[in-house]
């Protein structure tokens, strides 16, 4: 497929832009590009700039509070609520997983809940922000559109609820898993959509429970949990603990944003900090995460595959590429944010 | 298959006596034999008496430390570290389930390492010991064998590596997952083996990765990780955090616990309790997970297919029902008891 390569600077102040002129409020603007393109740079690119034209539809229906008031409520040295007043969702998340380091570096873990957020794109982005802090994290989110019924059933009741982890390693790049709880994220159908592939067998079924692989038919299939009533298990979990236990929408009141552009989606996310040398030495952990990662990736691969990775290693090689090839930007997204660009007079911040 | 019934009282004096006849201590006995029970009544007879026969062949081995120390290090208001100096596995656990609930009743929440631990059975005993006390649960432990590759490798370097959750309800059964993030655990493919029963495809793959159902081959084979590449590296971060974390055996430093019966196992666990009145009150965050329970139950499902069921949804019926008819104990298991009992002169334990 024809893609465009920018740099990650006109991106970044082009979303921004977009943003501003939308009247997100100016450092919200910056979080919220920023964490876009964190998400792009990570090679996660179904929540990276693709997501753009979709936050502004809702933007122009006035589907997020332009002035939110993020408030911290029962708080405590190891735990708080954080309610989002409908801001954008990776405004809302940042200002969560900033909160649980800050918790973690004082009392050696925390856990935040999130309510009343939105969408906000890519786990990996938020939990690799404990890295730095050499800290160990856990995200989990609820989806914004219920794309999965339960195991055996056809209603949909649940979304793609992904849960990530970062932990810290030494020399070795970090681990960063980041993983819907279905085979393939509704993200990643669309991507394969937008470039006209058809769906794998194992991605969707039809109401019957037979493989969907048209992908103009991905309207009438459902999702597909990763191993079964395990993967459904799982997402329900996550769903309770991202969701129920934060009073943020889950099972029937999840809000299809791309359906529904004006009312609040009372989106749900939960993150957990952790400092390794609650257990052992900091330098210790990291040595032996290393040993382990070395030891898997020398390992013998099946005859005729690909070398054997680690979750996240690709990331940092990526996020190096890109800053120095540029962003790969898909013909059909550029189609749509030069329309963006067009509609809101932002033709130039688009130019090489 | 031939099985026969047994009385709950029956079986757990009976694990106990062999236990003791081993030299045991008796606390320690008295633990091990209810948790053995705990996994038969939940239902998950892999875990149950069916693993009797193993922990004796190591007991009299001296694989175990009977007058383990089990001590707390690097101990916090939120955290702990168990050195369980090789004691059983099922003493070892329960003992930090029961700091961290300790814990988070203090402090809100709680995570407790474990190492220098052994085999500990089902994930779902552990993490529903929360559940009276109104609690959240994580557990996750490190599978006794390396049945499985990294993705796209074939060297053993990673085991079943379950993890598992307990979330209180109000009026509906509790939720309770308990998942190896391997398609099938090794438990139970060998009771499939010791059923003679075909493994379904999906469950293992010989070294060329093909389908591999044949019971006899089993040794020839490798698990599955739940969805593929997102299994394996949901297995990985539960290595990191239940071993590499605890200083505990990971990756090659796994002891098979079938072909070595003396080595100390270093077996890791992490366990993680947390009280939902941090983010909202008890009695609402209960009436929800009733409610989104219910909807779930209550879903239209797939022509053709079973009611719909929630995680942990038959542990209590299953439990009802064994503690009125008997725990069942499948012939080839109690052709082995039998054997056990012979050999310790403990014959008028098992007689009904």
């Amino acid at each position: 497929m024809v893609q465009q390569l920018f740099s990650v600077e006109r991106l970044e102040n082009f979303i921004q832009s977009v943003l501003n002129a939308y009247a997100v409020q100016e450092d919200h603007a910056r979080i919220c590009a920023k964490q876009i393109m964190a998400a792009d740079l990570r090679g996660m690119h179904g929540h990276g700039i693709f997501r753009l034209p979709g936050y502004c539809r809702r933007l122009e229906e006035g589907g997020y509070n332009l002035q939110p008031h993020i408030q911290i409520e029962r708080e405590t040295p190891i735990s708080a609520i954080i309610d989002g007043d409908n801001g954008l969702g990776q405004v809302v998340v940042t200002r969560a997983v900033e909160l649980a380091i800050r918790k973690a570096q004082e009392s050696g873990l925390a856990w935040v809940g999130i309510r009343c957020s939105n969408h906000a794109g890519a786990g990996g982005v938020y939990a690799a922000m404990t890295l730095p802090h050499d800290m160990i994290s856990m995200y989990m989110a609820i989806g914004n559109a219920n794309h999965m019924p339960p195991w055996g059933g056809v209603d949909l009741l649940l979304s793609t609820n992904p849960i990530a982890f970062a932990i810290p390693t030494g020399e070795e790049p970090p681990i960063v898993l980041d993983i819907a709880t279905t085979v393939a994220s509704y993200g990643k159908v669309k991507v394969a959509v937008q470039k006209g592939q058809t769906l794998p067998v194992g991605w969707m079924v039809d109401r019957r429970g037979q493989p969907l692989t048209d992908p103009q038919r991905i309207k009438e299939g459902f999702l597909l949990p990763i191993g079964g009533h395990k993967g459904y298990g799982l997402n329900f979990i996550i769903g309770a603990l991202a969701g129920v236990l934060n009073t943020a929408a889950f099972g029937s009141a999840v809000i299809d944003f791309n359906k529904d552009l004006k009312s609040p989606t009372n989106s749900g996310q939960a993150f957990f900090a952790m400092r390794p040398d609650l257990f052992r030495d900091l330098d210790e952990f990291k040595a032996e995460m290393d040993l382990r990662i070395r030891e898997i990736r020398n390992s013998t691969p099946m005859a005729g595959a690909e070398p054997i990775r680690l979750p996240g290693e690709m990331a940092q090689r990526r996020e190096r590429q890109m800053r120095a090839e540029g962003v790969p930007v898909a013909a059909p997204v550029l189609d749509q944010i030069r329309g963006i660009a067009r509609k809101l007079n932002l033709e130039d911040c688009l130019e090489k």
